[in-house]
């Protein structure tokens, strides 16, 4: 290492190459010192690589700049100098320039910007939502009783400024997991989570359960950071995990970056605030005044989770008031069945299914001087999967593995024609094109293709929708190209549902799956019809023309009067 | 403050708080020693805190762990502790725990792993080497002779293992720029290059140019590095800029994160090699063998980069082996109106344009015993810009801008039906349904619809394509609703291209527009014809009509026999 070190002024130490002659073999040495002038610097040098005051050379950054008051001045701890015979002399051995390559904070505050984009027209807050939820919903895995995620929109101005807040009662954090949870892209594969077991033990993946609803949907290290920087400015995070006395705080600000930044401080340190619970002795900000009443809650909890973002956007603001049914609505649809269970929300059901509802997804909206807006997903009864199911007659169950332990899990409804109309639901939220002005002539035929050219499935991920990933179809479902024994109407009149285990990956922003399809349309893959929890041996093409064949004789109903032939009255009825 | 920090051990400072009673006057101190065992340190803490020997408490984490042997031997510098009463004593009053929070190393090693998902069915390597060429695009594009961009597939087992190479002769890197090359998320508009200069001016955005051709590709600070760990493991960036004497080389490698994960040291440190050209002497590997010649080509270069992947993935390799037509033709595709000029490929110009071609983006791969395979993408013929552009017979160009600057130049073509069929091109490459073996039935009507259900515009920013997003029409080109002047069909004969500046914002991956179509269908949203130059003051809905009406009248010829007449002898010709 052809490095001579000479560190000087409190706290900066520069590397010095003698590149002058041949030599290769200077050595690193740590000189201590106070505030040095270049001057006093140069005869320090000189003396380190024993140069005499006859001898010339020059002194220059790497970037062959020789060194003047100026650029001495900025040197930086942990910068390179060459002491050469001339500016632009060639080196005439390599020199090892010591660098740092911190990511900019930009890594964590503008993670989400440029991933929840819109498509077609959508909304992506409320994605952003999903993330947070996410979180919960593994925090509150192993709840006893009810698993409460409680979304609080307080936009009430004389409460504070406009604020973001979701409490779980889930197991919450220790100080080294709030730590943890503020290092992006510490993965719970990666984590490490007590500072001081050595024996810890790695991540455990959950036994498989039906539709893959096993609440283990935290993957990456970046979707919580995402979603607050994506909805706000700042952050604070307040947890408890059971049986602490102590509640942990953390606050990760935007504004708190760029003075780090400005002040030349370590980026990502920060503090933990430990504190007794209910304690809101550090709020004084009138901003933040709804969080003495938010802190006070905690006294009579053995743990939970507080989001509190701050800084809320206003184009956010005015969507979250405004658009209020959309968007809850649009939970209910990706938590459709954590919510509802594995079967689903059937509004037709008369006896009710064995699975009991413990997750409470609940969104409240405060505005000033009005009465707050509330509503619990799994009231909401439009969502799209409500909607599926609700209309659906029957339906077909299949499976299917891929290599690496994936599993899928599928359901395709059948919506009946009934007497006059398509059953397949329309989205009633659906962004239409406005009707043009002249365009009276035109008559709107509703449904005419039942589901027309959509795709037939929507796809869920550790039992929680990717929104952006659609499956058209199967080579076993898709209308035949010769004419079979079902009417291809038929094949419009069904949708339907994958379900996969966390072996298929999915991007990070969980909008889009990566490779689902390409795997499933594998020619090697296999689907089984499950029937009464039994894999059928028959082969699926088979089964599903059959299955498809029954709907249609059973279920559709199309009377046509085909024109007035007089009244028969029937005597043996 | 409340703290008070002792040092001890050779680098570990922990911070003690005193909890014991309601005191929240701590003072913070700092204690030079050497290793010291933890009685040494109780008898430490006993006389900063003057406790006598009566006194009883306990010593804790912040996870209220009483510190044993064990504890006390794990603890890294800058932890925080507790003096307690009793362990599970409640906090008097709160207490600041200092963190760290630093991004893990996943940040940059798996940046571009779920970023680079295949979608509907395609690879999406080729998106990888985009952003590649991007940079070496925004780095040639003041070059004054050609731009070149050499991309060289070092295939050949007898000159090493598996490596990209891609080398162009832009301006380079100084040893800072290099170092922020490395810096995730170091944006173009963050950036201060030079390191010693107060006064650098920030980054000017290029005067306005046709079709946004203006090579400023550069956006996120991210591309590079997504890129070259989706292609491999390991990457050495080598670079020289203009006039230096020196080239500056830099390692990032996966195996290097791990290694001072492993050990404990700074994660995001590293060091450049500042060498004179040509000096392969550092290059001791036999997997790197090929590296001598390449470092040997430096000798002639006034400046030049050159980015030398690694650890290529198998997976990679086996697809730019065996589908080389492919993703090339895909790149010619995504860089043609760079490679070709604003005008495009028109395979049948007679006359060519005053454009000139100075970029040359060449790709090569070498196989061991094989003869090279050489391919520059400006002589590939079949991408789908060349098809569209040099199967269509007349366009129609227009202009929109939206708020914030952001202008959009559009092109509409049109390709007539001729004689017998439609002249929309179809994708030669497009991955179509295996047919049934039972099809034979089947009667497969090409280019029925000419264009089809497919979208009209693909999409360009700042003259590259965004290869995800495309705009189906917009009000003034679709279909209308009722009977028009101009047949149906036509509207099915025409492909579109939008051009956008920055203004449009993509993902960070530059696979999707986030807003374009919604800004653009925006009721504000004025287009305008262009026509010789001028902008049209006529409505665009009516121009566009006449258009397309003078184009089917023109060039669409359908001849029918509709039944034999006899022969009539002109005698006028
Ligand atoms: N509400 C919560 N309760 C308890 N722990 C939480 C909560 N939210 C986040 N965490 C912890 O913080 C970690 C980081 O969260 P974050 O959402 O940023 O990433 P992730 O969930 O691990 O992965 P993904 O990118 O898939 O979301 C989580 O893994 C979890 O350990
Ligand atoms: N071939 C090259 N020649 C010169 N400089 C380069 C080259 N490649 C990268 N750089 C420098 O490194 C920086 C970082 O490159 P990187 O591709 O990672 O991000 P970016 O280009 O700034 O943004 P984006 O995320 O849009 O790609 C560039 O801005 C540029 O200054
Ligand atoms: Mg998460
Ligand atoms: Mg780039």
């Amino acid at each position: 290492n052809p490095g001579l070190a000479v560190s000087f002024g409190f706290i900066r130490k520069v590397f010095v190459f003698d590149c002058r002659g041949q030599k290769n073999d200077t050595i690193e040495k740590v000189l201590e010192g106070g505030n040095v002038s270049l001057e006093e610097f140069i005869a320090t040098v000189r003396k380190e690589f024993t140069i005499t005051t006859e001898e010339k050379f020059v002194l220059t950054t790497t970037a062959r700049e020789a060194v003047n008051d100026q650029i001495f001045e900025e040197l930086k701890n942990g910068n390179t100098l060459y002491l050469l015979n001339s500016v632009d002399q060639v080196l005439p051995v390599a020199t090892r320039e010591r660098i740092e390559f911190l990511p900019h904070y930009d890594t964590l505050v503008k993670s989400g910007m440029y991933e929840y984009y819109a498509s077609q027209g959508q909304k992506s807050l409320p994605y952003a939502f999903a993330e947070l939820i996410d979180n919960s919903l593994s925090a509150t895995a192993y709840n006893k009783g009810v698993r409460s995620i409680d979304i609080r929109l307080m936009f009430d101005e004389s409460q504070g400024k406009h604020a973001v807040v979701v409490i779980d009662n889930g197991s919450g954090m220790t100080s080294k997991q709030l730590n943890n949870w503020a290092v992006y892209r510490l993965s719970k594969f990666l984590r490490k989570d007590k500072e001081f077991e050595s024996d810890h033990a790695g991540y455990v993946r959950p036994p498989p359960v039906s539709r893959s609803l096993n609440s283990d949907i935290s993957y990456f290290g970046v979707g919580g950071k995402q979603a607050v920087f994506y909805i706000g400015h700042s952050t604070r995070m307040i947890s408890k995990p059971p049986e602490s006395v102590d509640v942990h705080e953390l606050i990760l600000c935007k504004d708190d970056f760029e003075k780090r930044e400005k002040n030349n401080e370590a980026i990502y340190s920060g503090y933990i605030r430990n504190r007794k619970p209910g304690d809101s002795f550090h709020i004084t900000s009138d901003d933040e005044r709804f969080l003495h009443g938010i802190i006070m809650e905690e006294s009579g909890k053995d743990s939970f989770t507080t989001v509190v973002i701050t800084g809320v956007l206003q184009d956010h603001i005015h969507y979250l008031k405004n658009h209020f049914h959309l968007w809850t609505r649009e939970l209910a649809h990706v938590y459709h069945y954590y919510v509802h269970g594995p079967n689903g929300n059937n509004l037709n059901a008369t006896v009710k299914t064995g699975f009991v509802q413990n997750i409470d997804i609940q969104i409240t909206m405060f505005e000033k001087g009005k009465v707050p807006k509330i509503v619990n997903l799994k009231e909401i009864k439009d969502d799209m999967q409500t909607l599926y199911i609700s209309s659906s007659v029957d339906s077909f169950e299949f499976r299917t593995r891929v290599e690496d332990e994936g599993v899928v899990e599928g359901i395709i409804r059948y919506h009946p024609f009934l007497y006059d109309k398509e059953t397949y639901p329309e989205d009633p939220c659906a962004v239409t094109k406005a009707p043009d002005v002249d365009d009276e002539e035109d008559c709107v035929i509703i449904n005419k293709e039942a589901r027309g050219k959509r795709p037939i499935f929507e796809c869920f991920w550790n039992g929680r929708l990717i929104p952006y990933t659609t499956v058209e179809d199967f080579d076993w479902c898709a209308p035949p190209k010769k004419r079979g024994i079902v009417p291809l109407e038929c094949y419009n009149r069904i949708s339907g549902v994958l379900f996969t285990n966390d072996r298929f990956q999915v991007s990070t922003n969980k909008l889009t799956f990566m490779d689902l399809e390409l795997r499933l349309k594998d020619k090697s893959t296999i689907f089984t019809r499950i029937l009464n929890a039994q894999e059928q041996r028959i082969k699926i093409p088979k089964e599903f023309t059959q299955w498809l064949k029954e709907c249609h004789e059973k279920w559709d109903k199309q009377i046509k009067f085909s024109g007035f032939k007089g009244i028969i009255t029937r005597s043996d009825v």
